[in-house]
């Protein structure tokens, strides 16, 4: 049993952490924050939570965290670097759920965040927390950059081509369409239900944050220079990601369906789907689960891989419960055994 | 540690249950049947289960089903009372999510389901299966009715006050509002994306078969003639039912909000709000609670009661599972611990 | 030809105008004001508009709004009221679509909108702009007071029975079902995609500020006091309202169907549906009608009225286009003939 | 003032067109033909008709028809093609919104659409009514095959750059998103509510009808093979297609948005937005616009090519409509003025 804290428990991302971290066996949430509520019960705030949560929320300089074994963070970016540092020589573990450490070169980061990076040093310590790429270094972190919601679903997609060289590396095309929830629980006009449901846009076609974290990632698999096209669109839905990923084969005849078994085999949390299938992201609603098919084009060289997760567990809460169960040596599956929640 | 088995697995109660009891600690599920799917892996047709569930699909009159402790009917009406008897007879318990038996006499049952009742005998042993009521008779019991959606919600919300007498049985009113998976999973254009989706509409003013057994529940609690207008209307969303009753109070002072909170203080799966909440049905969307908040209109002897359930769970496939928890002499709560995903 | 003026057009009921009114071929728009998007084209705000209007945002207090013939206010309670004088001073017919001169009662406003009236003295003046009930009045009005949405589907649904005196005043319930558009366009979190989709909710239960407007004109109808309970809800869909009336009828045996039938006969925008139908939002999406169906409940004196309206036209917009058609003899179904749009 | 017929009323197309001729000045409808249907009257079946349309439905091959001047064809592909011959010898102008002449080639169509063509002969005088790119000759044609929704979104999205020979025809990909009214309105199981709500999926990766369709126009306006990738995906929404086209340009330096500008600066039905626009859904909701916006991937010769439509109404129905008003020589707009409902 280990004492862990939250800090950032207003949003969407610490709430959905704060619900499978209570359905942990090995874990007792001691700490969860709030600048905003502080003092409120946590039920009184989410009433989704009221008779099996008794918590209130506290300041996130509250004197708990310090006696926690692990602290989350579930920040917005530019608030998990001014005090990492503390837990971290304390030998406290952290996970940051936002993107502060994300990308490891300091000067890129503040290009795409638009603000200094105030811990450049932790950069280097910092493993980006895909565990079924980076499994052996989360073992022995001290600090876990728990990855982005797009990056999980496209990396996830195009790990097995990158990593045994079986695509045209300047060609990537990543297609992809997130739920609501993804944009944070904020008042934002944009998010509006009247702004939002029955409608289906694109944005940030130009540039949008997660694509120098995923490019990064994918150079680190590829060896090499990779050419990304990344075009996000909002889906009127709360949970989900799906990713449409586009690549040119350099082997019309690779038996791809076999390089995804292969390279899945023994993992949990992302299932390959039979030949010819096409994923729904409602199949992994509520889940850790990550869904994967992949399908040529007929007559070219072109594949496509379809991806899918829930943006709110295996891209940001699960996936962090996932790091932690790694770090403390649990079993990799405790509390995240929930299979999809259909309809 | 029981072996259950599920008729009828092509429904969305079937599937529900299955991912209930597949995290069940004490529960191995040995059979799930569809005629239609007969043979298929169930991660074939509900691939939210890939991966997690290696189960097929089996006939309804597979032999397995004979050395189940505990056989589920999530069939139509009109489909278990055919079968059931046999599997008392074995000594399997049985607890039918259908609307078999429901209501106590048989002819009325013939009136709204439009088909003679072919085991009459056994409406006598079977016990309508809401926990909060009725527990110390299913304990008992070899045959559980197990409630409809809407009556479960209404009949929580009206318990306490008729128990107590409180007020006046002859104008209770249920505006009652379901999302769509209440209506099943069969092909059927008035079920259509396009045809309920961003629209609001009521159906079966007239009559709804909801209407006799939420009464003869409603009359046993009162002791007495009700007289009740129930009106079901439908919410173009997934899971969800919300009940808003208006009933006359005998005494305008009553403290109805320490009536329900004495009434429900030792149930775990129904929550009062506090005064002046106003429930949402996503706080209860993908578990068993049944929330509910008591208001009074000003100036008048006129309460509102607001209660909430996820219809698939405690309105259909969780309460299945309370009851058998209940049957087995397991904790109550076992499987059922999941708190509501929220957004 | 007239000119009209939009004063207040960055939120649903001002861009809704403009788009009905750009469509009217008996009016030019000359101004459309926000003082956020002031010099702005409304093309760039509301791309629905691209190539098809011309206008620029202009500041409220412009010249243009005093070369009118008739200016509307699609601004928040308490805006209109300080600069509808000069407008009528000056001959100018004023619609309001927001609230501030819908109560006659200068303090019961007050009461109800927490601030003073700053222009009892028009209270007077001001027309209650529902045509089916105020239409000689409306003809000769300066200052029409747009009714509220969820007023417009309960009067409309109640005037024949009150009227004719059928019902007992006293246990009047309206059950009433939203879309999210009836709450605004600005930054909400309780109005966020993530918080509304997916889930139903009530609110303001214990007072809602379309209480007092409601009460009012029934109690005008009725010739004396009512007992009303009013409990709006919050449907996850963005246009609509769904109000389910329930009232006890004097006499048992009273045609409804036939009251309803003759009441309306001649309007046009209020169409009575067969016996033991059933209305749904999306059939007057996109339209200024209002459908109403009425039913018996079996066994009981209780009769339900079933209303629907747009709530952004026939509760709003559509419905100040219709007032307008009436103050300058225009045809009353002029730019508003569009049937609703389905599905 | 023409006299047309529609065949095929009971879908969303059908009522679509009779919702959108209804308002047409130049035009009467006659006949409204449905077998299910069959002497209902139209307002019974599509309550959002009630009082505003007198039409009742007939049988499809009523005398009628043959008194008109143009007949529709809203039927599933196979239907018309074995009447068409008839009307066009009577000199009656036939406008096809299904399928059956938009593929030139008679033994293509039957691989895609897996029937033989009855009217191979006929397939030579189909005029595809596309009327940005065969204006000319659909003024002239007997027969209209009028395109299909995922067609006309990204040939719109496509033309200048084709026509123009700007980039490279081997690399095309159309990455297309639909809302679920596209799939028809007939019982069906995949279309649920509870099936798509909620959720987001692709279909038809190995092979949509629309594919080659799309292919031939493409090359058409290539001059030449064309290698395209196109992906349909489904979004949890009734109305709007949004395609996301890639493609390499041969000249990085191409100055795209005036290419678009030029193409389209007389076309009144497809509007450019603004550089780094992004395009949505809901702006040309209830509308016959195309909406398009160009934006570079930056750091590579990639452009991203953004194109939304109605499905219902410039991908079928309006189209339909402008085309009619082509053939007749009625301007171009009539009857379809209306601008995007929003919200």
């Amino acid at each position: 049993m280990i004492k862990v804290g939250i800090i950032g428990g207003s949003g969407y991302t610490g709430v959905e952490l704060l619900r499978l971290l209570v359905g942990h066996s090995e874990v007792e949430v001691v700490g969860f924050s709030s600048r905003e509520f502080a003092g409120k019960s946590v039920a009184e705030v989410f009433a989704s939570m009221v008779g099996q949560v008794n918590l209130r929320f506290c300041q996130p300089d509250d004197e708990v965290f310090n006696t926690c074994d692990c602290v989350f963070f579930a920040t917005p970016h530019g608030v998990a670097m001014n005090t990492v540092g503390g837990f971290i020589e304390r030998g406290i573990k952290v996970i940051d759920l936002g993107a502060d450490f994300r990308i490891t070169d300091a000067d890129e980061w503040s290009k795409w965040y638009e603000m200094a990076h105030t811990e450049p040093k932790l950069l280097a310590n910092a493993v980006y927390g895909l565990p079924e790429i980076h499994r052996a270094k989360i073992k022995n972190a001290d600090l876990i950059a728990n990855p982005g919601c797009y990056p999980t679903a496209v990396i996830l997609g195009l790990m097995p081509l990158l990593k045994n060289n079986l695509i045209d590396h300047n060609t990537i095309i990543a297609d992809c369409k997130s739920g609501v929830s993804g944009a944070g629980r904020g008042a934002n006009q944009a998010l509006l239900f009247g702004e939002v449901a029955s409608s289906f846009k694109a944005y940030g076609v130009a540039g949008h944050r997660h694509f120098p974290e995923l490019k990064q990632q994918l150079e680190m698999l590829a060896g090499g220079q990779v050419g990304l096209s990344f075009v996000p669109h909002l889906v009127p839905m709360i949970r989900g990601i799906f990713a449409t990923i586009y690549v040119d084969l350099i082997d019309d005849n690779t038996d791809v369906q076999a390089v995804f078994a292969s390279a899945y085999e023994d993992e949990n949390f992302v299932n390959l789907l039979p030949p010819s299938s096409t994923p729904e992201t409602r199949n992994v609603k509520a889940s850790n689960f990550c869904q994967i098919a992949v399908q040529k084009i007929p007559n070219s060289n072109k594949l496509v891989i379809l991806s899918v997760i829930d943006n709110l567990i295996k891209g940001a809460s699960g996936q962090a419960v996932q790091n932690m169960n790694i770090l403390f040596n649990f079993d990799e599956n405790l509390g995240l055994k929930q299979i999809g929640l259909l309809p």
